[in-house]
């Protein structure tokens, strides 16, 4: 299942799924899966391989619709890829320069998308993951990855700015952590990870581009193939882990 | 400034605070000053000295009054406490204990009190820190205290469970952080740190303290203390960083 998959790196992570092999089946959920057209073109080609169904992780109960939709139609669950999150949406939430700029509003946004979100999903398939564990994949476990950023670290925050988005990801690091520790007391066969993708060229960091400097502004297929490498190499003890997209751990 | 002074740590400081020198003016803020009888009785010991403000940091215009007031009253601030959060609240809010009972409203209730409030408190007293910037006290600059804790860090997270309450400590960190490198580059004289006091026999902690080992659970006097020498002997060096009541750095 790749969660938040009709644009960016989600997308491209639901096409090199389909692509990698002949078989296997692929979830791909979206809030507005009528208007997502990269899907549904995709959806022409791979036919019934991809699956796409309804999910805005603001809204509970499309979770736990995706997650019965799930357990009725293929009863368990290998991968788990949370890829939406937001960062900018004109007239409603900007990154902040300053302190001056923080309000209650885009903090609050941030986090019910960035991190509660993701959280709630996890929450809802972690029956279905746990069926899984893995089976008919190489690993011995079901993986969980979702998409962090470097920005969340606290350690590395030597920049500033930023504020709810750089919490937003923070606190969901620190939840993938909970949650792996639960995981891992229970002897639950899932290995949950965070991942910063590096700077990708998709809507999200379109209007920061100009900051980023030559070269390291990566596409979605290389960002895509560099996560999947991390996904497909995942040990157990990688549960509770934040990587970039080289294989690097991230200080918290 | 004492912000969430009506009991435990906070009603301790601004107790402290007015014993530990015969002059200096001390501002002690709650929800309710009507019903903070503790408040109340300093207030007839302490007279002038102390000064009781109404402040809720889940309303922002009663942070900005608090602002307005102290400008009004004494042009500056030097010393920051934010004491206020929550942990549990009956009926309301419960530490969870697994996966399965994490709720959205209780992530975003923690969220809003426990990281978006001392927040938005320093975002609003930031003018009046720049200016007090240590005047009259022994530092060359203001110091921002806000209380958060050990559960918060990361790194340290070998437990798991109570998701809300840890990210939003978690997110504090971030936040806090993040604010002190503004503070830093701009050259501004205040000191930023976040504290952990130990495990203190309060309200907050008072349902969990069974598991608490002997020894390991400090009066708030101790407490109180220890966190204030810490903020006495802040550096600016100390700027974003992250302490035990012992002195020792958390890792994040
Ligand atoms: N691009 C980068 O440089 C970069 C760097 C660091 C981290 N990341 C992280 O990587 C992830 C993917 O980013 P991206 O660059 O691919 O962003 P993107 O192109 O802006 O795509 C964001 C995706 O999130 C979905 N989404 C937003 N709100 C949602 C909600 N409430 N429920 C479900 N889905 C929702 C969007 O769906 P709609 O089409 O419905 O809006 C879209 O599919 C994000 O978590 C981002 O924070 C990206
Ligand atoms: N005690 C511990 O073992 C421990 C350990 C680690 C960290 N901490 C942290 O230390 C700080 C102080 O804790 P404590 O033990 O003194 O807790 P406490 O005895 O429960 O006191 C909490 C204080 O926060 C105030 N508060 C709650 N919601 C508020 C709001 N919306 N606006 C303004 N004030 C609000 C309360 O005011 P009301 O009287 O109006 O409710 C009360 O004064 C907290 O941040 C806590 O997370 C405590």
């Amino acid at each position: 299942m790749v969660q938040g998959a009709s644009r960016g790196i989600g997308l491209e992570f639901v096409r090199q799924l389909l692509e990698k092999s002949d078989k296997g089946h692929v979830i791909a959920t979206c809030r507005n899966p009528d208007g997502a057209t990269s899907l549904l073109d995709l959806k022409k080609k791979f036919m019934e391989r991809l699956n796409l169904l309804q999910l805005d992780v603001t809204k509970e109960s499309t979770i736990e619709a995706a997650a019965t939709s799930v357990r009725e139609s293929y009863g368990s669950l290998n991968l788990l890829i949370n890829a939406s999150g937001i960062l900018s949406i004109p007239d409603v939430l900007q990154p902040e320069t300053t302190l001056t700029k923080v309000e209650k509003s885009s903090l609050l946004l941030a986090y019910e998308v960035n991190a509660i979100g993701p959280v709630l999903v996890i929450k809802h398939m972690w029956p279905l993951l746990k069926v899984g564990g893995g089976s008919g994949t190489e690993r011995k476990h079901a993986v969980v990855a979702s998409l962090s950023a470097r920005v969340g670290s606290i350690g590395d925050n030597g920049l500033g700015g930023w504020h709810s988005y750089r919490a937003s990801k923070t606190a969901l690091n620190q939840l993938t952590k909970t949650i792996s520790v639960e995981f891992a007391r229970k002897k639950d066969p899932i290995v949950c990870i965070l991942l910063h993708p590096g700077t990708v060229d998709t809507d999200l960091s379109q209007p920061f581009q100009r900051n980023v400097p030559k070269g390291k502004l990566f596409t979605k297929e290389f960002c895509v193939q560099s996560l999947l490498s991390i996904i497909d190499n995942a040990k157990s003890s990688d549960n509770g882990k934040f990587f970039a997209w080289d294989g690097q751990e991230i200080p918290w």
